[in-house]
């Protein structure tokens, strides 16, 4: 099986990060390939960039729609999760989504932990978007800074450890978001007395577990392909996979 | 005031048409100024669709939000709506929301008739995304083809006003969703016996009223503008704008 | 326009402050009509003053239908403000329902701020009458006393401005509460890292909104018109036009 | 135990009605005694009514606190019941409440029947205040005319009953609602294979046993009774309560 | 009239204490007839616990389904209560069920004060269970230690009415939940500002209720008797009542 | 690793059938080993049934807990779930909750279809206790009868595929949901525009995520296992891992 990691943001250890703590889980018939964007930004951290993001990543899709099993958008808020299922039948998984069905599985109440108070309300609206407010304990965060994106799961992992201990005493899991701490959960984990999630482990076995069950695309449903339409402006070849000029060709990585 | 109607889609007669129904409400005050996107689609109707023009939408509103004093963005399905106000500060309207908070207005419950069934399910994804489920009664749709998006409001005359009846029997507000049938409510008003509303009039009032309001840009809430950050291959102004290297020129159209 | 501002407590200086208030947002073309009660309390601030002011409401109203074009029931907790919808078929608004739905286009999460916590829980149930309590932050009050109703704006503006701030932690949109405040937000509004509302603002223009939308009382639905009662021992005009004995002018108020 | 049955409407043979059917699971202890409103309408069946007969509920309670140990507020609807629980502080029930609440002991799911479809909006409302829409099935009416109020339970047995068995394949429990119809379930009992309920008969026992708890008024929470007030123009002996010039005898009917 | 109240779990001076606390609130004409368990946990108090007590609960009632006419099932967390409904067409009753569905008539909000914080999660699946979530105001705890099950009412009496005065600012109902504090809320009415509830009191009276009401079981819905089945390995009475090989003899314990 | 697949019914043609079915979905590396239960019901159908093989479960569980990297329960309705998760530390993944959350990847609404209504209200409950309600499309039914349950696939094959198409019209996602059917959905995929689930497969793949995830039970949290307590007429090994007597021997199976 072929499985790829699209990391929306354009920072290539963010990229690495999230691949190494997704290695670590998945079997070893899974053929993990990451890639990196080139356009974008360096760490989505808005509901602006998670717009702009969503509409890059159904363009970088349409390019490898072809050659893979299933796929990972691998950023919380799982940027054009919704659309890139409507628009291709392979298996597309999201990073917060998977982590909160998976939190789902393993208690009853669920948290988040992450390291900047300024993403809460952005991933609070994952919860919505899911559907499972009742079951959501809240999100927690340290009060503490750091300098650089790419070492904050270093700089800040004793507030983070003791923000998981507060948050387990509301939650049965605890959910590590953010990419910058992809890992952390495993470091950590003998710390603190609740589940500790981390959301790309949780969406490697997502995709894998999508793709055995082979769920063929609806071809009727809401979320069938929609019909063929011309469009203006938009990068190939999304807009020939949109015009339906282009289909997916089945068979071909069927096998795992 | 210097009111935007942007149309994300690409149809010049689907822009008159919205712009017609609003300017029937909008007081005299007003000058609505339309404007249709050069790329993307002619007529959205997918969630991936929306995503792209989601996308789109900003780039057009950067490049804007000095010279206007509220923007409508006139699609159903409000692409890029919460991204534009949490970057921008000039008021933003999405045509299915204050289609559906003006409905809360005028009774309890509410319904939404369209001329296609193929949208419903995203259709009522907006209601889900604003909350109130527990008022929503439903979307109808006739058993009736049509030939053309333009001549949809025509053709389905009859049928989509059986349909509006049929709503009624479940809910106080029915709300004509989709632009090609703006301008539709009031022509069969006296035939339905429940509240009949044009999104696209709910929006030009709504867009008035907050402009009243002055509602200022949180400065630190969770829709402030997000920090200045660098971006690779967005499109000028949108990437200055993202990078703080534009701002909006306070107090220049903040007169009625 | 002909806007009636309908202030169900007895205490003209709070109908005085709100029209102050209101007028401030008010297109030129909108002559707005403050009366006060006669019969009822100086400040509604409990379930049972609303159940009565209710009442009250509606004798108002039917004594006044015919003079004006739309009305606004001026004391939060919208006293009689369905029954009202059900009865007259000119546009009625209520303050609070005003305030919350405008905040919902403003932002994700929007909070109380009021002047006594003694009216929290009841200030909730205005969220719950709404339906939209997945996007309520919670009602935030002082830890101050103050010694009047009609100088409460004035000697809490410290303390209140503090509790905004803090609310604004929680939430997008701050709804300041309760007529004696009205006015605050305008004052504040530099102070606090949110977006303050005004509930007769809000409400002003929402009136001026559904007037111009020409929404046509139901004439089959739940909220249209009652078929003809007979009734005892209710005031004149109100059980006339409960027996249908006196209906709407149409036509007379419906230009601008 | 004294109980009062206080029927808003001023239709004596409801009253009679609710009465006797009432009476047949009372324990012998229980005094029931019915009064009928003078003013008011003679059967309340809109949302105008029931604000109307609210207040009206209030002032006929304040006349008799004294002489009472619970009291039933007979109409479905629960005119004025919030504020009732809050202004006294005898056990207060409601005909709807408490025929929700028992219905809740007795399945999963509950249903409506009544007479009129007019007056499905408006029930459905009962359940919204009451919090528990997840277990509501819906309002099932006959398509059946009557000719008056008073013989509804006769001239619409047949088509009641098919209308409960239709409702039984939703739900587990099926309250019979509208005071007309009270007593009608004992007599169609064994021809529907579900629980019926009467609600009356509910509200009677709910007041029994709250009586036998004697749940004291909270004296400090939000349904405490509200700081002594001024009002202008409320009838004796309400205005006097609200201003705390009369209070409740303590003990004198707290015996069973 | 002959109710039961089981106590599933094994200790009996719980049932004692429960059984004191219920008949002083149950009327003279009832019997009450408390039993132990003899078999399962001293005190139940996890998921685990109560799914091997429901079981358990299900043995004792088919034993007793005969001799009685109503049951209680007397510990938090009701096990057993659904399967017990459908299986048996006596009034059954569980105490949490009961305890919350009488605070809906008593306030708007009710909250639970227990004496493990162990315990809340748990007790709050109860508040999911009966879907009503959004009247409920969270459960609060002391942070104090007790020796002993049976002496925690006397040990902790001073905390817990402390944290009941904290749960009074929250909500209008306090119910003191747990057998081993089973009939506190009496002693301590008048130190807190909410209205007290006594789970096992709530229970009493509502098995009372529904005998009254002689709610038949459903004989086609949801919860009527599945049809007859073979079983294996379990107990006598319980496999020859689910064989359909005895049943309830009707009319032998009806009289009041 | 060695999954046990824990069939509560009694009948052995169903555990073949589940385990062909779960086995064309799992890899390689996982040994799958089915049980039947000797004591119980041939077909668990009704409340009262699940509430006794729940009971069964944590035995049977109990004692194999040593041989085994993780459990299904393989029974809709997931009897002794939460009880399992709480008392073992292995992962346990329940049929019904395994389907629901994977169907939640799959699409924006799922339905649930089975061969018999009488089984739609106690499936439901598995979606409330879920907490996706919003999410939820119902429950569909064929209007057939079978003779058999071993023979329900094959004998309403053609009307269980037509009641598929018709889920789909109101579903993206839908569930073969009952034992008996297990394998239906890979048969009939191709006649249904819809993504059809076989729960036991979601539940084998559910197993091996949680598998290689490494989910230590919660050492403090309310999913934790209890402390040690004595218990009476439990069978062995239930009370000794009760009473903490036994242990789960960690390390010996957690290698893949």
């Amino acid at each position: 099986m072929r499985l790829l990691l699209l990391n929306p943001n354009t920072t290539q250890t963010l990229t690495d990060r999230l691949a190494t703590s997704a290695r670590r889980v998945l079997p070893h018939q899974v053929e993990l390939l990451p890639i990196t964007a080139h356009e974008g930004f360096p760490y989505i951290s808005s509901r602006a960039e998670v717009q702009i993001a969503g509409a890059a990543v159904l363009s970088m899709l349409a390019d490898r729609v072809n050659s893979f099993d299933a796929a990972i958008i691998a950023a919380f808020g799982d940027p054009g999760l919704d659309a890139a299922r409507e628009l291709f039948d392979l298996p597309v998984v999201g990073m917060s989504e998977a982590a909160i069905l998976t939190a789902l599985a393993l208690g009853r109440r669920f948290a988040f932990v992450t390291f900047s108070p300024w993403l809460a309300p952005w991933y609070e609206e994952q919860v919505t978007r899911t559907g499972v407010e009742s079951r959501f304990a809240g999100t927690f965060t340290p009060n503490a800074n750091f300098c650089s994106i790419s070492d904050v799961a270093h700089d800040l992992r004793q507030p983070l450890t003791e923000t998981c201990r507060r948050a387990a005493t509301h939650a049965d899991v605890v959910i590590l978001t953010g990419a910058p701490i992809a890992g952390l959960a495993r470091d950590i984990a003998c710390e603190v007395p609740a589940v500790l999630l981390d959301p790309i482990q949780a969406a490697a076995l997502h995709a894998f577990a999508l793709h055995r069950l082979h769920p063929l695309g609806a071809n009727a449903g809401s979320f069938s392909r929609p019909p063929a339409k011309e469009s203006a402006g938009l990068p190939e070849p999304l807009s020939s996979w949109i015009a339906w000029k282009r289909s997916r060709k089945k068979g071909q990585n069927d096998s795992t």
